[in-house]
């Protein structure tokens, strides 16, 4: 679409950077700000500049942070002898969110993929090990994605940590809770069955 | 989803506040310019509020535009005698991508709707008035979308113009090019056989 103005074109354009915003959608979001007071379109470029600029990441676990250690890794409140390991914050988020967690976390980046040319020491591995060694942590619970990549990224830090004094879990894989069994995938399913739990302990959480 | 970090939190509930942008949206398009240089979000933020701060309004038509006067109404190119009435600027742009018009706008601003609260007076039908009085306009154009209030709008101009020495067309309605009779719906089937067009008419355009 030809746009007879400079500065909506250009302003389109930027918002058609980003992922999932097309032209279309674009141009419909900067008209809905010319519609509204300049204060908003204001308050909206220096949220994100500032973000941009002045967001950190945590040094201890990875997260993003507004200080050189993040609110999670610096409350006293947390146990500190047990970290979750996830992909990104966006999975620390989303813990966080279920109120069932207390201990601390360590963020990877991503996870090991050939295919998209993540290898190890494109993640935070490395720090992890290391404060691993340090021996305060007693257990670390693997929150990654139930796929291949995230299997492949499991396996890695399992070799990485051997002999160390470390208890490992994952998090727990089956029936989402309020689903019904009939729609469920086959692997999910199965692994629900030869993984089953005693019933005492389906009570919990 | 409560977030740890209070410039995080800031830019995604001022990303949130664009129309059709849930907070999860938000925050994926956020983290995303997290992962881009930072200059990315610097020409989007000052793409928008330069486009905010210095659009105007074209004193012609009502357009928008980067200058007093935009480059449709200051172009010598274009047929000053024949005038499209628009409800939008997206309008404009969409007449424009499709090559066939060379005269000029006037954009409304929207059109009569007492649901809304829109009466005549919140539109800029009082300077169409005008422009036609000064009587270098030969034909109007009403391009207005074909609902209720379109029509409404239509016939609001049409009684304020009667009189003058003006001709006054609409767009054609009908089956869009490409589509099968029996998916059309009954009033646009029956109006194009009401309005049918002298066959050699349909060769053109």
């Amino acid at each position: 679409m030809e746009m007879s103005s400079k500065l909506l074109e250009k302003a389109v354009s930027e918002m058609a950077h980003l992922p999932g915003i097309g032209r279309r959608t674009a141009l419909r979001l900067v008209l809905h700000l010319l519609r509204q007071p300049q204060g908003q379109t204001e308050s909206l470029a220096d949220a994100l500049l500032e973000f941009r600029t002045q967001i950190r990441q945590c040094k201890e676990c990875h997260n993003i942070s507004d200080a050189a250690c993040c609110e999670i890794c610096s409350s006293p409140k947390r146990d500190r002898s047990m970290v979750c390991v996830v992909e990104d914050i966006r999975d620390v988020m989303a813990i966080e969110n279920t109120g069932h967690y207390r201990g601390l976390y360590h963020v990877l980046g991503g996870k090991i993929s050939p295919m998209e040319g993540m290898g190890p020491h494109d993640l935070t591995i490395g720090s992890l090990v290391s404060k691993v060694k340090e021996g305060e942590i007693r257990e670390l619970i693997f929150a990654l994605s139930a796929t291949m990549e995230g299997d492949t990224t499991n396996f890695y830090i399992y070799r990485q940590l051997e002999g160390l004094p470390v208890k490992l879990s994952t998090i727990a894989r089956g029936i989402p809770v309020g689903d019904e069994l009939e729609y469920a995938d086959e692997v999910t399913l199965g692994r629900s069955i030869v993984q089953r739990i005693p019933f005492e302990g389906s009570l919990k959480g």
